[in-house]
């Protein structure tokens, strides 16, 4: 269990027992993170189940709520409504590095990759940390992203860590942040958690839970960040239905603060551990289960507020940072005058 | 079993009994033809099956190639991937009074729509037809769409009829066509038919089969048409693949010579009877099927060759026709001097 | 001037002289409202300029949140970035008949539609107002429809009027909002308007600007109702830019309280009247303008705040109303024992 | 001039000077071609005009045909409707490397970019060159990406070259093709020109403008491949409408005999050079010039018709090749017994 601050708690729906992504079961996530000199920045990666996603492929979704980003991998997961790597989270100009170490490894998993079956289509998201950390130097190697994907684990670190080391939000430091929801569907439990890079949103504009705005006395500057919400659950849906769910990943920013600025590339992506498609069928036709439709509000409510507690979550877990040229982000506990 | 005209025959894979969308077990069309005076319009009606459509709602998709139209609920068919009516297929200006009748029949069977539950949501495409009919007399009562829909069988006629009354197609009398494929998946038959209301294509581009172009010797004129594709199938699919499926019309109307002209709203509607949903579920829950992924297509080739077969069955079928102020349509087999 | 509550004014940025719409130059508003028996409904018009629409058509885009819902003519107005009607809002049922008046009206001023120029495309939006008023009872009629398009003026009321008169808004009476944001750009005052009619939002998730959640007492429901957004703006936007600022208003929404629920069909229109297109152009290539990308945000704030303080504009204006089967919605200023 | 066989030229519009992409004045193209032992491979820069694009973008559009592919960049393109890197055109998984080098000449070329400035945008398509090359060798390095884009001029050698070097193509070679087509507009000539990366189509569905079926005598196998149509035009245009014209490169596809297989990843990119929005603009509304809708008819079929021609023209350019593990694709004049 990791410990709620009611400050910073959102919502009606009761958290899981994690208050985490992780309460999916088999949802892992790990760090790597880099800070020397100028370079403040990193990877951290979402492992959807523990065995090999290439072959056994979570039913997915992708929805570009703003487009002003650089994500790869969402045209296929749109097309064909799954994910077939892990979800590599990163700074802007690593995604082609981190994209490069996901399909090594798929090929090493599957030799037949791009020779005797389909190639592989990495997922890679990322936001532009390039205030606190020194973009142009490209420094994540791929060396970095393995060492993520194996530092993998249902219990993970968050706020300035991996790839929300560099990050920032409102004008605070942000990060990495999570929550979940349990949802009770034909008498047993299903979850729904929520992982954010937060990297979004005007300083001056953070709202709080209880209607309180949060300034950290810094000049507005017009948002060149980004937020990338990952959406996992264990309620079985269908493409559509998954990309109706974390469409409300934009309610959640929304009542953080945020109105979806400019230059935030805004990006969710979901799956459902529940629906599984193979690489190689055996048969023609699947089965799969759906949610009835008209029940379907829980899982909204569900995502609205996780992601906008995950996005307190990282700005709760984030210290004041200084680091590249002297730039500095205020701690949001800090700027509280808050002691945890 | 219909004849097929070895001329217009499209394609490699097999046509269904009747070469046609009631090929789909439980799918039926029934026509309401106007010619009279300056009118020559009419409705076409599919019932999807022989249950009540609201209470038992297909998985549907819609598909806009060019949204230069005016056919309305393919917004609530996108949002919830399901069909809650028969479909009514007329000209641009009778979408509303159509609409109407469609609401009216559902709260005769349902009386609770709008009050205990969900109001429903009327499927009409359209076409102009206002060449050859007087579109301005707005002149399809809601009698005439009532009609339509209780006319509905699995034989029904093709050509100048219903909804195809006054269309053009190439400079030719076009209409209502219709075509299907079967396919074996698990060792079992299915079937994939299609509907079309053609009213599309520029004078001279019209291509055959046996890739002759065909001109009726009018002056070409921009396409101020529009075409309604309509896919039903007995394979199971979620809605993004029938999304997927239905989008391969626009291959068998280029096919047939169209660039998708400006002015022709290219629309599509597809559903698939092996997946149904209820209006009120019992379960959270519900189980579907879908079809394996590298399986889909067979699906893609039988929508593209059925899409440019039902166009020339409707050029073929149409007799050449003078209406509304001398207008006049040649029909193809007039043209081409055939005897059928 | 419109007075304005500063309990209800939302955000930072000024509002304009009337706080409506109709503070960019030309746009006006009509109603018709129907209120006896168990009918309680309406038309509501609003005209994007006082020419001929469809001979001098506004830049225009439509975003779809949340398609649950009925609305017409959204298709073209996506496809071809324009508008060519007046915007009708009204009740699900009376889509139908409201479009034909649209169609009627465009064609006693243009006869040349559907013969020797295209069909028009008439614009309408929708939401279910079958709680207060007997909508099955399809009671608006086209003398309603054309006696709110000639009732268009740039003062008008809001509440419980025209399409307004039997919405429901978070368990409270809900109806027609406005409000509106001035902006300089190049030197000189521009404006972006919002008109709502408001039908959604849950009983008890209603949040006042300062906070406070608003609970009508009345037993949660799920939403059956819908939202439809109109912003318009006297900017100069191409179609792009025009639907990057009106999705927007599912910002102002979520700040209002809402988690877009499932049966909210969530539906927002936007035009600008400073690029409009002739429908007969003399040339081939037309002079436009745009704005610089960099200085959308100004917009993308104005339409949040607009919206939301459009919400609470429809909930402040409507009295408590009991009608249909004596259903009563509490009015928003009677529930929190206001006096104005 | 570059000679046009008349079995391979497709259509009814006059073609341009060089019947090439760079017939649009300012667009050039460079190769970078791979071919050692198993690696059949390389890499093909389109430079939209001859300045620094991230500082001069051209309005521009992406159309996703069918997103079974790898693909980076379309999403900003989609979002905010312009250009700023060139074009880079490879195989699948050489993608991240080709970004990465877009990325560092942008820096080069604008420090400020990640610092004081937003992010660049790499453009980087793809297809799937397995059958002919080790993919798994992932061969291409940034110095090949550097000498594509280097190489650039308005005179290129098409067909088994650059990113087109280990292409196949309904069961032939496959490789680069261009085409281009005339227009006159108010007077004046335009140009659109298209440059395909052909890698799709099931062997025997070749069709040629004669309507032969062209069968290279392979197995059928299911289209694991790709094609990527990029298009260039200097007819004034936003980006709603170079989305519609663009779309139209579908019909091409078919006319040249696809189905658009599932496995074939469809991506079609758009620009124009006579629309570009400066990066840093010094007015908050820019002119802009677009085509009257009524005139985009011959655009539409000038797309199809060249992305027809464009198709075929990779196909005659390639001669029989013989490259990974003695896997042959034959070239299509070869198996025309042609002596071109």
């Amino acid at each position: 269990m990791r410990p709620r601050d009611p400050a910073f708690a959102c919502g009606r729906l009761p958290a899981g027992a994690r208050n985490s992504i992780s309460d999916v079961p088999g949802v892992t996530v790990g760090h790597r993170t880099l800070i020397e000199g100028d370079v403040c920045t990193g990877v951290t990666a979402i492992l959807p189940h523990q065995g090999d996603v290439f072959r056994d492929k979570p039913v997915a979704a992708a929805y570009v709520l703003n487009g002003f980003g650089k994500s790869v991998g969402l045209m296929q997961v749109e097309e064909l409504g799954q994910l077939e790597t892990p979800i590599l989270l990163t700074n802007t100009f690593a995604v082609g590095t981190c994209a490069n170490v996901l399909i090594r490894r798929a090929i090493a998993a599957n030799p037949g990759i791009g020779r005797r079956t389909s190639t592989v289509n990495p997922v890679v998201c990322e936001c532009n940390d390039g205030y606190l950390s020194d973009i142009q130097a490209m420094a994540v190697t791929e060396t970095d992203a393995v060492a993520a994907l194996d530092a993998a684990a249902a219990d993970f670190d968050v706020g300035a860590v991996g790839g929300g080391a560099g990050m920032s939000c409102f004008g605070f430091k942000g990060g990495i942040g999570t929550s979940s929801r349990v949802l009770t569907l034909d008498g047993a439990d299903h979850h729904l958690g929520v992982l954010v890079q937060a990297n979004f949103g005007r300083a001056g504009d953070l709202r709080l839970p209880d209607g309180r705005r949060v300034d950290p006395a810094s000049v507005p500057a017009p948002e060149q960040g980004s937020v990338i919400v990952v959406v996992a659950t264990d309620v079985p849906l269908d493409h559509r239905q998954l990309r109706r769910v974390i469409r409300r990943a934009g309610v959640g920013l929304a009542w953080a603060g945020s109105f979806w600025g400019n230059g935030s590339g805004d990006v969710f992506l979901g799956f459902t551990t529940a629906n599984r498609v193979p690489h190689d069928a055996k048969t023609d036709l699947l089965a799969q289960r759906i949610l009835a439709e008209n029940r379907i509000d829980a899982l909204f409510q569900a995502t609205a507020e996780a992601t906008q507690e995950a996005v307190l979550d990282a700005l709760a877990a984030a210290g004041t940072t200084i680091a590249r040229a002297g730039h500095r982000r205020p701690g949001l506990r800090d700027a509280l005058g808050d002691s945890a």
